[in-house]
């Protein structure tokens, strides 16, 4: 069989090499876990023959299936309160489209994923941080922080639960806090969920969707990119009760036509795959966030958020800059001939200056990898100068 | 072998029944082509086990063959000068974004593609349009048109060719009268081609790529939607050899991560699609072109375009309300039980006023069928009353 072109092209190897050097990416939220063989098999065994526009809101089937898969996680909605979209990233373009108006403004706990700030920019919406500290794993911010940044141009608040970069889980009673706010100040509560199986240590993941007094004002980003390791697939969602949401979005699904077709097939069979398949997903995921955390722990200096979620930490580093530093990292620093790439934090902080001596690092390497590369991180930090 | 979900779900078949109703569509742009053998097996033999996000411009691989490919369309580009986006939807979504600033004004001769106006409404730009007539077969406006409407907050002119819903083919003197504009009032020279296969009578497409004057203000947007009928595939592109729009271009594509890889895969294999395919294609088309005018001839009091590309016409009907009239076919109108969907063609003017007694008709049908649903215009027509 000829070399399939995403082997040649995808950088979701471990080690791929860069002026000669072997790198350890620990910087990008790409799983190296096997795509579920139900998901893939559905494509290699498709009998399309005119590659059609699916429906602008998905398939029906696919929507009715995913609509089945949430009642599964305590999430009671309908098909019809689904809109699939191009990837969680395409579902949050709409709804930062959808919800508010050029100069309205979304609450937004910081650390954030990054590209938060490009949909709201695109959209005209201004993003409003709160911080959370790495002292406090990152907890949410308390009421009254939030009610301090609450402005007659406040539309929303949005969360990410598990979160990336910070790696925490929000519990009921954190989420309730945000029911009673969205509630009092009649406000959108966004929740970007695509992480909701990848929680550890016997917690279960409890989904803004399950807040039933805030029916109307919730809104869920989901996404079959981590879940099922398909992140190439471009399959996201949009699920709301909100039925007035639902229908300015699909004027947005519309004018794109529609979600990838190939992509929707996989994502429907990924459906079937079997809850062994979590378990050892899971139990990996475990494995190579306590083998990181004790790693990182041995190394002087340095703080480590506790992730309860997701497959990120964020490391406060004896640094300055660590933007800097991983540029250094990447051209300066080898042990052996191997380094390690990491995201600097600044970028998931809109407030300016916060982050700097931050790093996250995703654990989506094997556990023998994540060791050596907390090892490249240790003998850096011994040399390296500001 | 299990029945394709696609099969199932997606209106690309001629007939469907609605309220028993069988009815012929005429309405939308997805055409009834077997999209080519090459491209399906390539997706049905992919050997992906991790299907990972692609680079966000796009495969390597693909977008070097797909330079290849516009070579020899006599369109000299690079990859680097391409961007491979989801559908051309996103692609001009993208533009907008990129080279214009909320308020900033784009022409577009009218009547145009319907969701121009709901991208450059999500970008915050405002499309000026410039009309141009059915009695001149859509023929570019003067140049002095143009002129009139050009102020310091345009940007660009923005053409499609050939034309949805016009089914107009510029030529290269209307090229190079676009060209001349472009320079003399430093604007972009924006390009949709995603038809540029559908030329007939003799007719070669001439791309504003081909104008090496301008190289630095043409942008190109193509797609596979409608060259290989793979409109599900969801992939698309944006060409321009101005290094400074691709840089911008690029900070949208990573914003949203990658565009499909399974249809990365199908669209790379459809470029190896022989050159029989098209003629077989093409010669269909126009067949269906040809037995379309001529009917629509027959009957009295219409107007018909001449299509000289893509696979539309407009058709100037003796209504006050295209709007109502399509409502009344669907609703209230039969023969023998079969009715047609015919898109009214105000949508596709922002002028308002314009087009309330057109329609535009895709003739992605086969001929009997177009004459079947050519009949129940006529048919209505007759006892159709405002
Ligand atoms: C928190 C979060 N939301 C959304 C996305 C985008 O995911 P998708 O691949 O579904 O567009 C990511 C991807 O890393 C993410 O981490
Ligand atoms: C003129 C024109 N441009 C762009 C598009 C969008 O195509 P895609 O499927 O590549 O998003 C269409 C689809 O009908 C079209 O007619």
């Amino acid at each position: 069989m000829p070399e399939s072109p995403i082997r040649k092209l995808v950088p979701y190897a471990e080690q791929a090499a860069k002026d000669g050097k072997f790198i350890y990416y620990l910087n990008i939220g790409q799983p190296d876990i096997k795509t579920p063989e139900a998901a893939l098999k559905a494509v290699r065994e498709n009998d399309v023959e005119i590659l059609s526009y699916s429906k602008s809101e998905g398939s029906g089937a696919y929507r009715k299936k995913l609509a089945n898969y949430f009642k599964i996680h305590d999430i009671d909605v309908d098909s019809k309160d689904i809109v699939v979209t191009t990837g969680a990233s395409e579902a949050l373009l709409f709804v930062f489209g959808s919800i508010m108006d050029p100069d309205d403004e979304v609450i937004i706990s910081e650390p954030f994923y990054a590209n938060y700030i490009a949909f709201s920019t695109a959209s005209g919406v201004k993003v409003v941080p709160i911080v959370s500290k790495i002292e406090d794993n990152f907890a949410l911010p308390s009421i009254e922080a939030f009610e301090k940044l609450i402005t007659p141009k406040t539309k929303a608040i949005l969360i990410c639960n598990p979160g990336n970069p910070t790696g925490n889980l929000y519990s009921k009673e954190e989420i309730q806090k945000l029911t009673a706010i969205v509630k009092k100040h009649d406000l959108f509560l966004i929740a970007d969920e695509v992480y909701r199986e990848f929680v550890y240590d016997g917690e279960t993941h409890y989904s803004i969707m399950q807040e039933k007094e805030i029916e109307d004002h919730a809104i869920m980003i989901d996404s079959v990119s981590k879940r099922y390791s398909m992140c190439g697939a471009r399959v996201g969602c949009l699920v709301s009760k909100n039925k007035s949401v639902i229908q300015t979005v699909i004027k947005f699904a519309q004018a794109r036509l529609s979600p990838p077709t190939y992509a929707q097939i996989a994502s429907e069979a990924a459906l079937d795959t079997p809850r062994s398949y979590f378990d050892e997903v899971i139990a990996e995921y475990i494995g190579r966030r306590d083998t990181l955390i004790s790693e990182l722990n041995k190394i002087e200096g340095i703080k480590v958020s506790n992730p309860k979620g997701a497959f990120y930490c964020v490391v406060e580093l004896p640094v300055k800059n660590s933007d800097h530093f991983a540029q250094w990292l990447l051209e300066e620093f080898d042990v052996n001939g191997e380094t390690v790439m990491v995201a600097p934090a600044g970028g998931f902080y809109s407030t300016p200056g916060l982050g700097l001596n931050q790093i996250r690092i995703a654990y989506v390497l094997k556990k023998e990898s994540l060791i050596k590369a907390v090892n490249i991180l240790k003998e850096a930090l011994k040399v390296y100068k500001d």
